[in-house]
């Protein structure tokens, strides 16, 4: 049975393939060129996204990380501050982009589950003096990637909203796998809108579209980003065929996210049991990472990979592992039965 | 007859809408995950490409203007300076990305067509002066847009590239639209290759593909210009959809660019006789810029367009119209019977 | 009586030797740590110079390249733009600091005398179009050093400031030798106070001073002025010796500057007689371009330099004399002289 | 007897006016242009700066954070990392230059006293991938102002050259206080030298100058510097006035420092016994770090100031005193005597 399996591929959710029905929609989509504002599918994705969340407006962009940048650049600029999680993915793993794009400084905090405590963001918002940077611009990322998948609630960003707006920072929602937190908290997407000033979504993740992304903002904050994603290089022609794999996976590809999940805890369990592996952080969505000891993870991968099962390497001790739309119950059986056969070497 | 044809839309080569067989082509591309370097069809087409114009790799980007950016950055940084035409597409329409990009600075040059003359280059490369940004560039634009399309021949590219050399000034190569120069010139792509150190091909102008642009070069600068695209968020997932057209494109779209400009011609040749138009620039490829006098160019595409012809403002006294993969004879004959019965009113 | 002069020196006013009476006033100053905000003689110089253009605050700086930089950060930012005549310090002579500072794009225009017409200003500034960066600048630079020290006057400037005040541009200007035109025009410093957003003031010019610029604006501007200067690094301790000096220059330095007008027309009449000079700029203040035929500057230079009259090129077949503070009639006398001896070698 | 000390000011060494002979070796400097590379006080300086340290140039800048700005912007660029301690002052309080002048990133690493640990470093070098800048350098604080004044030996320096010299990273040291640092460990100026790229030396702190910092480097390295400090306004004109102090200071107040040292240590025993105050860090040189309980910095600082003496507040529990030039023995004797007499109102 494992044998018709095959390979089993959990490096990242950004790995599906399109399916034929997504195809389809992607043939069908009526077209214009985008540059020119004319295209209708974008459109209707930008809309039906921004109607989801409450928002104004939406962005199509050619990646999370674009989206992410454009807002980035937008609510800071040269001696400005954004604060974020040490783990976040703007500050690892998009190029160096906060200060090569913006010019912008970054505070970088700790936090549980890679997520950022108000009280942390209160104190380290810089004071008004000519030495520091001014702090502009909290930046959260739900779900964390790095932290495990981990979710924040509406109850613990309502805080750090306060704050923002006290004080006067902007606060931008870099939601990679937001709908993977609304599918585990059954929180509505209205009340994640108005959490933040600018929300990215990306499409390519869970939602197993093959490319894209889309910025939410008001509608000012969105004709600024248009400019800004020019310059960048993120303007698309007929980026309708891309769009339409959005709407068609906004449509059908949410809320099976549970599935996703439910595969991650599985995998959690089964991990747990195999030799080297210290700990599991805690499984809310669909990555599960695994704390290795008396075994490098380049080892722990090699020997993965012997059983067609893949993975990354995530920080010093660790692995990760990611469910998504082309993981079924029958890899998750191989993978018990492949696992079941380890002899894991030290 | 004219009634069945509709809108003529000449605003630009980019408004193409990918025909039936592109399409399935892109249907039918292998896909994989391009940020982790998997897509075979991307990788297809950017060896593809590389391999006509004889240079060692190439880079799939979702834009011109990412394919321009990035080479930019590469060969400039901050106190460096591009020499450039003052038309040209990286300085006028790419939202002033080589200053917020690279941080670097511009001489702008004059020339007759859009184009550089080698002594107006040799005479504006700085000194070693600490007051002036260190020259590190020149970028060349082939065809030039703003030049009405005009082309440069290797042999006047020739003595650029051999002062670049002299002078250790790398040179750029805009190549939005080079495949209309080489069908014009009859050229051969390898010497072209050869005449530069990075070359951007579009694909979404006269090859009609719906996104994307390849930036060539060396083995080691593409490997950087990786990175950089990674900061830009031009990195995409399952791009071999895009990348397919692109395929799809190079073996069934260059040949043909013969037909747009023919037809280009054809149209300076109803555009000469319409009342309002003064002047047209020389004809060479796919676009057509008329000046006029007396008459705005704003009152004179409103004109245009009460009979369902679109095209663009270009400049104070200009307009543009471009030919492209979905303007067919039928057009250029409905065209010619609506300027017939125009009553150009000034 | 020439041997006695010995080295005539007129490559710049920047090049003026502090005088004894000067160098006293340095001595005595009172200091703090101005990074603290507490120099008063600092603070003394940046009020008093305040209140001679009548705006609202100022800030010391080591260098003129630093107060100009330093306006044109707070005015403009990545895809912005600048407009400025192509002969502007500002963007000739600052290093590319525009770009690498501020990651703004430039528009140069042409005008004669190096200065702008508010026509050409109007016509460009860039259309709100995603294509192009936003306008948000205009600099001027009055005396205008590569206009040949030509000056702007309030006539010519107050349809420019209206034009910014009616497009929302800013304006700043570069007024390193704005005492040079004031004088030469008899207008009034509070005049031109109103006519600009920022103005930057040079004390190592004209004014005789070793160290130093003071930018002067709003209380709101020049409080982001100062953070600025402390990322670039203009922020001194006791900066109020070099204060001092500007003081001094202020009480006694200014009217004499006609003097120095005075012997600039002297100098262009003795030029305009040596062979070789073709045409001489017309001097309205210190500075005197000759533009040169048969012979290259280099060549002028030396044999110039043979009689221990040192200037410099100023573009490819021009040379600048500028007179400034130790320039004395004997000096004047001796140039004649030795002018009446030499045979000019083409 | 403290009636005729009054106050005492501890708040920075950076407070120190310069003494009458330090300001007659300012007026009998010989003077040049210093643009133009001519002021032969200015080059004397940094040629004997250069001397002391067995380096080859050095590059006088308004301040510390300007030469270490300039020595970032050499090593790093867009898309690059640097990595430093989390209380370093180029991070902390040089207005976010690091970002805004360099578009470069930061890795910020903790270690006890300030001090980063060879391993810490290794680990944090970024691995060749498009998702994280590449790390190019490493950035030392010698003394670590926020450790507390704390020494780095050659002993601890030495690995960690050894590390950038096997990955290709460059070392800058922040100098600011070396002198100190060299004066507690008896290290010779010409092995420290030999352990970094660049070298920031700063006149303005415990040296007693006014104004002023010196670069050293490499020929090379020197001459790319001078260009960017003319982008960011560094340039000065008759600088030499400032450079003589240097001289000064260099033949006359750096085996003073001693003194500094032992006055920081008495100062730091009294401390101790100031009920509120709960930790001293180690004092190596002229800086005492005080941590407190059950009261706030601000109201220590304010019952101190009462009492006329001034330090500051330094992070959210501590408060910091320095000793420098102007800081006597009799100002030790009034501070006993003070706070002998202080009743601490929590």
């Amino acid at each position: 049975m494992s044998e018709t399996v095959g390979a089993i591929d959990l490096r990242s959710d950004t790995l599906t393939q399109p399916s034929r029905e997504m195809k389809e929609a992607m043939m069908q989509a009526s077209l214009g060129d985008d540059v020119f504002g004319e295209d209708p599918t974008v459109r209707q994705l930008e809309t039906k996204l921004a109607g989801i969340f409450g928002m104004e407006a939406g962005l199509f962009c050619p990646s999370g990380t674009m989206s992410n940048q454009i807002a980035i650049r937008l609510h800071t600029g040269p001696q400005t501050e954004v604060i974020c999680h040490k783990y976040s993915h703007v500050y690892l793993y998009e190029g160096g982009g906060i200060m090569s794009n913006s010019q912008a400084s970054v505070k970088l905090l700790d936090g549980a589950a890679g997520k950022l405590q108000v009280e942390a963001i209160r104190e380290s918002i810089n004071p008004d003096d000519d030495h520091a940077p001014e702090t502009t611009l909290v930046s959260l990322e739900n779900t964390m990637n790095k932290g495990g998948g981990s979710v924040y609630t509406l109850e613990e960003v309502r805080p750090i909203r306060q704050l923002c707006k006290e004080t006067g920072l902007k606060l931008h929602l870099d939601g990679a796998r937001l709908f993977n937190a609304l599918v585990y908290s059954g929180e509505r997407p209205h009340d994640w809108g108005k959490m933040c000033d600018t929300l990215s979504i990306c499409l390519s993740k869970g939602l197993g579209c093959p490319v894209g992304s889309v910025l939410l903002g008001s509608q000012a904050t969105i004709r600024k980003a248009r400019k800004v994603r020019k310059a960048l290089g993120g303007g698309m022609r007929q980026a309708g065929m891309l769009a339409a794999a959005g709407i068609y996976a906004l449509d059908h590809h949410v809320a099976r996210l549970e599935e996703d999940h439910d595969r991650a805890r599985l995998i959690a369990h089964l991990l747990a049991r195999v030799p080297g592996v210290s700990e599991i952080l805690p499984v809310a969505t669909n990555i599960v990472i695994a704390r290795l000891d008396r075994i490098s993870p380049e080892s722990f991968l090699e020997q993965l990979a012997d059983k067609q099962i893949r993975a990354v390497k995530f920080g010093k001790d660790q692995i990760r592992m990611v469910t998504h739309l082309d993981i079924e119950d029958r890899h998750l059986e191989a993978m018990e039965q492949r696992f079941a056969q380890w002899k894991v070497r030290f």
